[in-house]
C-alpha cells in the first residue's frame, strides 16, 4: 500500500537497518533451535517470588502513587539506593548525579541526542555493542575505531585514533559485549591518561560489572579518572566519565530499568531531553524494582546468578575445546554473558548461519559489531540463556557445522 | 564543576528549555497548593485491586516470560486487544499496524525521529500539546500554526498554512490539550479534503477520545480519511493518517503504555528506530495491563472515570461562573482533562502565576503551548486531578487573585 509517508522519511533513517540479532531472535524463537544468538539472561533465575511479594506490597501500601505519573529523574529511593550501591565500588556521587532510564539502551539514545551532531566522530572499540551503534547512528555519527585483544582496548593504538578528534569515547571495560574481554588495569590507566591529555571524555558502559566469575574486580574508569593526580578532589566524582549500568542483567530485563551517572549539569540536560522522549520511566516498575532489590536481596541474588552463569561459561568453554575444529579461537571471559569466536580469515560466518540454523543452532555473525566493517570471520556466542546440557549439545552441533563448512571451503580454495 | 561535556552539546539542544509544567509540578508538589497545573488523572480511581489480581496472576502463570526481554513491536495479545478495541470505533487495522510505545510521548519522539529533518515545517494547532513541541523541537522542526476556536482547528485558515508545504500536520481532534475544544465533524471533513488536495499526511493524537462527558462521538480523522470518495478500499485503513493513543488516561499513566497505528511499512521503520531507542517497552507492564484491561474491564472502568471527571468539570465550570471576574472567558470541554481560560489581552498569566502560588493555587500559563509565541493572556486548567471541593476552593482562590491583578493593572493603565 503506497502511502504519503515513505517519501517523507528523514535523512537520518537512511542508515537504519534491521538488527541481525533481532531478526534472528524471531527466526529461532520457535521450535528446537538452541540459540546462542540473543543476550538473554536465564529466565529460571528471575526472582519471581520476590516480585510477587514486592508487587503486592507496593500496590497495597502505595498503589495510587505507583500507578501515577512520576518525576523524569526517577523514583528517589531507587536513585538513592543506586548511589549507595555505587559507593561500594568507590563511585562517589550524589542522587543528583543519577538519572533512571528505560534500560541502558535509552541512556545511549539520550547521550546521542545530547552530544552528537551529524558527522561527529566517536571513538569506539572494534568490535563494540551493536545497540550503541544503532543508537548513535540515528544522530548520524561517524566512527573512529580501535581494535580490542584479550586485554581489551588496544591502548597502544589509541593515541592515533584520538588525533582524529573524537567527540567522546564509548568504552565497555568489563566482559565486553560482544568480545567478552576485560580491559586490564594498566590499560585503563593509560586510557585515562590519554583521555586527559587529549581532552576527550568517556562514556563507560558497564552492564555486566557485577557478573564476575573469576579474577579480581578492576576499578571502573569513572573511579580511576577521579583519582588521577591532576584531579583536585582526588577520589570525588570528576565528571569526565559518564557511567552507565542497568538492572537488566541482575534483576530482570523485562522491567527496562537502567541508570546514568553524570555531572549534575549533564543530568539536568538529559532530564530535559527525556521529558520530550517519554516523560519518565514507569513509576510502577521503578518502585517494584526498589522493593525487590532493597535490604540486601540484590547482592544475594547476584551471587546466585554468578554461580549459574559461571557453570554455563565453563560448560561452553569445555564444549568448545571438545567440538570445535582446529584453527578456531575464542575468548575466555572472566564474567558477563558472551564469548567471541574467531575463525580462519577466509571464513564468512554470515554465510554459514543458515547452515547452522538448519542444524538447529544459532549465533550472531560478528560483522554487525564492527563500526567500520570487517569481522566477517567472527561470531558472538551467549552462554547465559541456555541450560548446561543444551549448551553442550548446541556447541556440538555448531562444531559439526563449522567443521563441514571449513572442509568444504578449503576444498574450493 | 566545569566538565568536558557542556561545550560538546549538540546543536539541537539549543532549543531545549525546561518545561514550565514540570517545574511547576515540582513547586506545587508539597504543601497545600491546589494545583490545576498538571495533567494528572485522579489517583483515587486507579483500579488498584485489579492490578493486584493481575500482577499475581501474571507472575504466577508466566513470571519468567513477563520479566524477560520481549519483542520491539510489543506484547502480541495486547496489540490484538488494541486492534479489537479500535475496530469498535471503525478504525479497521491489523496487528501489524500497531506498535506499543512508552506512552504517547514516545510515539511523538519516534515520529520526529522518523520524519523530521532540521528545518522541516510542521503544521500544528495554536495552542497545541507542549510535549509534542518538545519532542519535535529535538529534531529541529519549524512550525506553521493555525489557530483554534470553540470548534477546534480553524479550517478556514488551513489552506494558506498548507501552502507553506508542511511535512505533516499534528492534530488533536478530541478535547484538545490544552484548549479543551473538539474539532467539529464538518471541519474534520474539510481537513481531510484539504490534506488530500495538498498531499500532506496527518498525525492524529487522541489520548482523551474515550473520555467524552456529553454530546455524540465524532468519527476520528483516521476513519474519515479511509471513507473519503477517492479511497479505493472505502472503510479500510488508508494509511494517510497515523493515529496515536494511550492507556495513561484510562488505565494508569505510571505504566507508560501508549500505541501507534500506522501503515505496516511505517510501523516496521518505527520498530527499527525503537530498537535503538529502548529495545522495547516493559514486558511486565504490558502483560499486566493486558490482564487488567481484558474481558471488558477497561470499558467498565472508563464509564466510571467519565462519571468522576464529568462531575469535576461541572464543578469547575460552575465555580468559574461564580468566582472569576468579568472579562475572562473559558472553553466548555465536552470531554478530556482540561479547559482553557482567556483573559483580557493586556494581562500576562506568567507574571500572575507567583501571586497565584502565594495564594496556594496553580495553573499553567498558556504561552508555552504556542509554537510561534503569543498567548500571554491565556492559561490551562486541569479538572481531573483535584477533588470537587478542592476545585471549588481553588477556583475561588484563583478568581480572587485574578480580580486583584486585573484591578491593579487597570489602575496602572
Amino acid at each position: 500500500m503506497a502511502t504519503l509517508w515513505s517519501k517523507r522519511y528523514a535523512q537520518r533513517t537512511g542508515r537504519v537497518s534491521s538488527s541481525t540479532i533481532r531478526e534472528l531472535l524471531k527466526l529461532t524463537e520457535k521450535g528446537d533451535v538452541i540459540s546462542f544468538a540473543g543476550g538473554l539472561p536465564a529466565p529460571e533465575v528471575f526472582p519471581v517470588a520476590e516480585f510477587q511479594t514486592a508487587c503486592h506490597k507496593v500496590l497495597e501500601e502505595m498503589g495510587p502513587k505507583a500507578l501515577q505519573y512520576g518525576t523524569t529523574e526517577g523514583y528517589r529511593p531507587l536513585r538513592e539506593m543506586i548511589v549507595r550501591h555505587m559507593a561500594r565500588y568507590k563511585i562517589n556521587v550524589s542522587v543528583d548525579n543519577v538519572l533512571i532510564t528505560a534500560g541502558s539502551q535509552q541512556a545511549l539514545d539520550l547521550i546521542g541526542k545530547l552530544l552528537i551532531n551529524p558527522g561527529d566522530r566517536l571513538l569506539v572499540e572494534e568490535p563494540t555493542y551493536l545497540g550503541a551503534l544503532q543508537a548513535f547512528n540515528m544522530y548520524q555519527a561517524e566512527y573512529v575505531t580501535v581494535p580490542i585483544d584479550d586485554d581489551g582496548l588496544r591502548t597502544d593504538l589509541l593515541e592515533e585514533a584520538l588525533r582524529a578528534g573524537p567527540k567522546f569515547m564509548y568504552i565497555l571495560p568489563n566482559f565486553q559485549n560482544p568480545g567478552g574481554v576485560t580491559l586490564s588495569l594498566s590499560r585503563r590507566m593509560e586510557l585515562i591518561a590519554l583521555a586527559e591529555r587529549y581532552g576527550v571524555p568517556i562514556i563507560e558502559d558497564d552492564p555486566y560489572g557485577q557478573l564476575r566469575y573469576e579474577g579480581e574486580h578492576i576499578k571502573p574508569l569513572v573511579v580511576l579518572d577521579s583519582e588521577r593526580p591532576g584531579c583536585d578532589d582526588g577520589g570525588r566524582y570528576s565528571g569526565n566519565v559518564i557511567y552507565l549500568s542497568t538492572f537488566s542483567k541482575t534483576l530482570a530485563p523485562g522491567l527496562r530499568l537502567g541508570w546514568v551517572v553524570a555531572p549534575e549539569e549533564v543530568i539536568s540536560k538529559l532530564v530535559q531531553l527525556k521529558q520530550g522522549t517519554d516523560l519518565h520511566t514507569s513509576t510502577f516498575t521503578q518502585i517494584v524494582a526498589y522493593e525487590v532489590a532493597r535490604g540486601g536481596f540484590l547482592d544475594k541474588h547476584v551471587r546466585k546468578i554468578r554461580q549459574v552463569y559461571r557453570e554455563r561459561r565453563d560448560v561452553m568453554l569445555a564444549a568448545l575445546e571438545r567440538y570445535f575444529p582446529p584453527g578456531v579461537r575464542w575468548t575466555h571471559p572472566q564474567g558477563g554473558l558472551f564469548l567471541w569466536v574467531t575463525l580462519p580469515e577466509w571464513v564468512n560466518t554470515t554465510q554459514i548461519l543458515p547452515h547452522a540454523i538448519e542444524e538447529k543452532v544459532a549465533y550472531v555473525p560478528g560483522t554487525d559489531f564492527f563500526a567500520s566493517g570487517g569481522g566477517y570471520n567472527t561470531m558472538r556466542l551467549n552462554f547465559s540463556n541456555a541450560r548446561p546440557e543444551m549448551i553442550e549439545e548446541g556447541i556440538r552441533r555448531l562444531g559439526r557445522v563449522l567443521a563441514t563448512q571449513l572442509e568444504a571451503e578449503k576444498q574450493v580454495a
